[in-house]
C-alpha cells in the first residue's frame, strides 16, 4: 500500500548543521600519518607510445587501453559559432562511461559523520588525499581492473534501505574531458558499518577545517560535498553561533531567503544561454588535431599552453592494484577559481558564469565567476584578460574570505592543481548580461538537486564557500 | 544596481485561475469558422524519390532537402542492453536544432488571455487546428523557406521587457524524432500587440473546453499550455468552486501538499533509470536499415506495424509558403496516452513510467501510465501487452475523468492521432518498482520547470489532467 512520505521527510539540514558544527571525535591526526606512511605510489614518466596496455591506434593516433576499457585520448574538433575563437581541435580523454561518487553518511550520537577514505593516485603532488567512500569507474565496478572489489559499492548500487540525501549525474572539466559524468550520491545509512583499513569517520566540521589546508580534500569529495543538503526552511536556527559573515551564509541557504532573480528568471536565463550557442562538437582522430605535436614520447601544444598528454608508470602501495601504466593529462599553470560574492539587500549572492565548454553534455553550465590559467594571459593584452580576473587577484586581504590550493583528479590529471578563491565586492553586474547573473547559495542549492547545471569549479568552490559555515577552529 | 527580486514575484498561479474560470469573451466560434474557410490545404501522396527540393543520397539513401536545412529522414541504430528487444534499426527524423513553441500572454480587465493561432498543417485530419503563437523552426526564423517573417517571433527572442512564465527546451516523440527539442515559453506582455488575422484571445477556460474535442488543440499547444503554471502555495483558494474530483486537483497542484515520495525520492529513482539503462544510439545510413522496405514510393516496416516514411504534395492558402513537398511519417493505428490516477492520502497522484527511447537527448524520461499502439499488441499473446493497458481500456465510465482523440505535429505526421484518457484507480504498484512511481500534480509541475523530465506524450495528457481544473460548460 502507497503511503505518504512525511514521515520519511526528514530536516536533512539540521544534521548537516549538527555535523558543521560538532568537535573532532577520533584521532585523525595519527589515523592520516599512518595512512600516509603506509599507502604511496611511484610514479615514473613512460613515454606515450611505450605504455604497457596501451596503444596508439596506427590509423587514428587514438591512445586506448586493450580491453577497450576504462578512457581513449583522443581528438575533439569544437566549433563554437561567433565566438573570438571561433574553431579549434585539441586532444581530449573520453570516457562516456558514468562512475560513481559517492559518501555514506551514518549518525553518532545525533551527529552525521562522513565515511572518508586515505587514497592515493598517481597525479597527486602529495600522495594520500581524502576522497568519498566510494570513487568507481563502471570500469571499476565491473572489474576490468582485475582487481578487488570496491568496497561499500552496495550502499550506492541499491539504496532501498538507506536515505539517499543526493544523487545527480555531474560533469566533470568541460576541457579536459568529453561528457565524462559521475554520479554524485549522499546515502545515509542507520545501520552498522565496518571501517575497513584507509576508511574513517569524519564530521562536516572536521572536512571543512581540512578543506583550509592546501591538497587533502580532493576534486571528488568537493564535487560530492557540495551536494549535502545544506540549505532548508529556517536554516539559520540551526548555526545559533554564526557571526558576520558565516551568519549572512547561513541566511543565505534558507530557500526563504529574498534574491536578485527569481528561479523562474535565472531557469529562463540558462536556457537561453543554452540555445543561443551554437557548439559544433565531434570527436576526431587524434592525429588530425592541428597545432598540437608529439615531442619526447608526449602530446603539447605548440605554444606550451594549456596542457601536456603524458605517460606514467605507476607503482602503488595501498590501492586495488600495484603496478600500471596510463597516460595523463598534465596541466601548464596553476589554475584559479574564485566566486566572487556580493551582497543585495544584505544577502550574499555569488556571481555565476554562463560558459560554454566543448566537453559539456549540454552546451552551457553555471561555471565561477573566474576559472582560468592566469599564466596564460600573461603576455596578453588586457582586453584579452577574463572578466574579473583582476578583481579577484587585487582583493584585499579583509575582503579574501576563503584562499587555499586543491588538486584536480589525480587518476586522469597530473600534478593538477588550482588557487580556489572566495572573495566578496561591490561589483556591479548588468542585470540582464548574457552571461553572469548574481545567485543567492539557497538558489545554487535548488539547481544542484539537478543534474548538469553547475560545472566541477564551481561545484568545488561552492563546497569551499559552505565550509564557512564552520567556525575556524572548531574541531 | 542589482536589487532584490520580489517586486518581480508575482503570484503567477492566480492569474492562471482567474484564466482557467473565466467565461467567454469573444466570438470564437465564427473566426474559428471564418478561418476554417479561408485557410486550407491539399495533399497529395507522391512518391519518396519524387519529391521537389528534397533528394535520396545515392550512397546514403538519406532523405535531405536541397538546402540541407529542415529535417533529414535517416536510420537509427538502437541497442538496449538487457532490454526484451535489445537490437533494432530503424527510420528516425533526425533534427537537431532547436525551434521555439510561445504562448504570449496578455491580461484583458486582470484575466490573461493566450493568442492562440488557427493553423493549417498538412498532416492534420481536419485542416485548421489551433496552435500556439508562435510556432518556428529555427529554419523558420532564419528564413530558409524563403517565405515571410514568423509574427510574433520578438516576444520571444528577447524577453528583456517582458514577463517569463515558462521556458525550458523539451523533447518530442523518441520513437520518430532522434533528439528533437523545442523551446516552450510562456511570456506576459503588458502592452497594446496588434492581433493578427489568424489569430484569437482565449482564456484558458476556453482552450481547456475546446480540449475536450477531438483534434482541434494541436500537440504544440498541449506541450507548452502543460508549463502554465498552475501550481502554487494557497491555490486552493484560487478555485472556490471547485467540486469533487476538481477540488482534489486542485488541492494536489499546492506544493505544500503530501506525496508519496519525497523529490529528492523521485529525482534519485530517476538519476539512478538513466544511470542503470545502457543505451546506445546512432545514426546510420537509411539503406542500412533492416527490417525496414522502400515500396511504392514509401519505406515500410515488414511486419506492417509502427509507420511509414511517405512523401505529400501540399498545396496550402493562409500559409507561409503556397506549395510544396516533404516526407512524413505516417504511424499505423490510433495511439493511446493515459494516466492513471489514484488518491493516495486524499490527494490524487499520477502513475509515471520512467521510459527508454532511442530519440531521447537523456536515456530516459517520465512518460505516461501507458503510452502505445493497442492494434500493435491484437494478436500478440497476453503477457506482452504493455502494463496498465487493460486497466484503462476496462476502465468503467464513471471513472474516466478525460478522453478526447488529438493530433500529433501536423507537420511532420500524416494523420497521427492519440486518444488520450485520465482514468481514476485503486491499482498499486510496488513503491520500490524500477520503473513506475506516483507523483502528485505539484511536483510534476517542479519537474516542468526543467528540461527533458517529462515527454511529449505526458506532457499532452498532463494538459488534459490540467483543464479539469475548468468546470464543464464554463465559457
Amino acid at each position: 500500500m502507497t503511503e505518504l512520505s512525511e514521515a520519511r521527510q526528514v530536516d536533512f539540514a539540521a544534521g548537516v548543521a549538527r555535523s558543521a558544527l560538532a568537535g573532532t571525535t577520533g584521532e585523525f591526526d595519527s589515523w592520516l600519518a599512518d595512512c600516509r606512511d603506509r599507502f604511496h605510489t611511484r610514479v615514473e614518466p613512460v613515454p606515450l607510445d611505450r605504455l604497457d596496455g596501451w596503444s596508439v591506434h596506427p590509423e587514428t593516433g587514438d591512445i586506448g587501453h586493450h580491453s577497450g576499457k576504462f578512457f581513449t585520448v583522443r581528438g575533439l574538433d569544437v566549433e563554437v559559432v561567433g565566438a573570438p575563437i571561433p574553431r579549434w581541435s585539441q586532444p581530449i580523454i573520453s570516457q562516456p562511461e558514468i562512475g560513481i561518487l559517492g559518501i555514506l553518511v551514518r549518525e553518532f550520537d545525533g551527529v552525521p559523520h562522513l565515511l572518508m577514505q586515505a587514497k592515493v593516485e598517481p597525479g597527486n603532488v602529495n600522495g594520500v588525499q581524502l576522497s568519498p567512500t566510494v570513487q568507481a569507474t563502471r570500469s571499476n565496478y565491473t572489474s576490468v581492473h582485475g582487481g578487488k572489489a570496491v568496497p561499500y559499492l552496495d550502499y550506492f548500487r541499491d539504496t532501498s534501505r538507506h536515505t539517499v540525501l543526493a544523487d545527480a549525474r555531474q560533469s566533470e572539466q568541460g576541457a579536459w574531458f568529453h561528457r565524462k559524468r559521475n554520479r554524485n550520491m549522499v546515502v545515509r545509512v542507520d545501520e552498522p558499518v565496518e571501517v575497513l583499513d584507509g576508511f574513517c569517520w569524519l564530521t562536516l566540521a572536521q572536512v571543512h577545517a581540512l578543506l583550509r589546508l592546501d591538497d587533502l580534500i580532493n576534486m571528488d569529495t568537493r564535487t560530492v560535498l557540495c551536494c549535502f543538503p545544506f540549505s532548508g526552511a529556517g536554516v539559520a536556527y540551526r548555526y545559533p553561533g554564526a557571526r558576520d559573515f558565516a551568519a549572512d551564509l547561513v541566511g543565505a541557504l534558507d530557500p526563504a531567503a529574498p534574491a536578485a532573480h527569481t528561479m523562474g528568471e535565472l531557469l529562463s536565463w540558462i536556457t537561453d544561454s543554452r540555445t543561443r550557442h551554437d557548439v559544433r562538437v565531434r570527436e576526431i582522430p587524434l592525429n588530425e588535431v592541428t597545432d598540437w605535436r608529439w615531442a619526447g614520447g608526449r602530446i603539447s601544444h605548440d605554444t606550451g599552453l594549456f596542457f601536456d598528454v603524458v605517460g606514467v608508470g605507476v607503482t602503488a602501495a595501498g590501492r586495488e592494484v600495484g603496478r600500471w601504466h596510463q597516460p595523463m593529462l598534465r596541466p601548464r599553470g596553476l589554475g584559479l577559481v574564485a566566486f566572487l560574492v556580493r551582497r543585495v539587500g544584505g544577502v550574499p549572492h555569488v556571481l555565476m558564469n554562463a560558459k560554454v565548454e566543448p566537453g559539456y553534455f549540454d552546451v552551457v553550465e553555471l561555471a565561477p565567476t573566474v576559472q582560468c590559467t592566469p599564466d596564460t594571459y600573461a603576455e596578453l593584452p588586457a582586453e584579452a584578460r577574463p572578466p574579473f580576473l583582476d578583481e579577484v587577484l587585487a582583493a584585499p586581504p579583509e575582503r579574501v574570505r576563503f584562499d587555499a590550493v586543491h588538486s584536480e583528479e589525480g587518476g586522469r590529471f597530473m600534478h593538477a592543481r588550482t588557487r580556489y578563491v572566495v572573495v566578496e565586492t561591490d561589483a556591479e553586474v548588468a542585470p540582464d548580461h548574457p552571461d553572469y547573473r548574481w545567485l543567492a547559495p539557497h538558489q545554487l542549492a535548488t539547481l544542484l538537486r539537478h543534474s548538469h547545471y553547475l560545472n566541477v569549479q564551481a561545484r568545488s568552490v561552492l563546497a569551499c564557500l559552505h565550509s564557512l559555515v564552520t567556525p575556524e577552529g572548531t574541531p
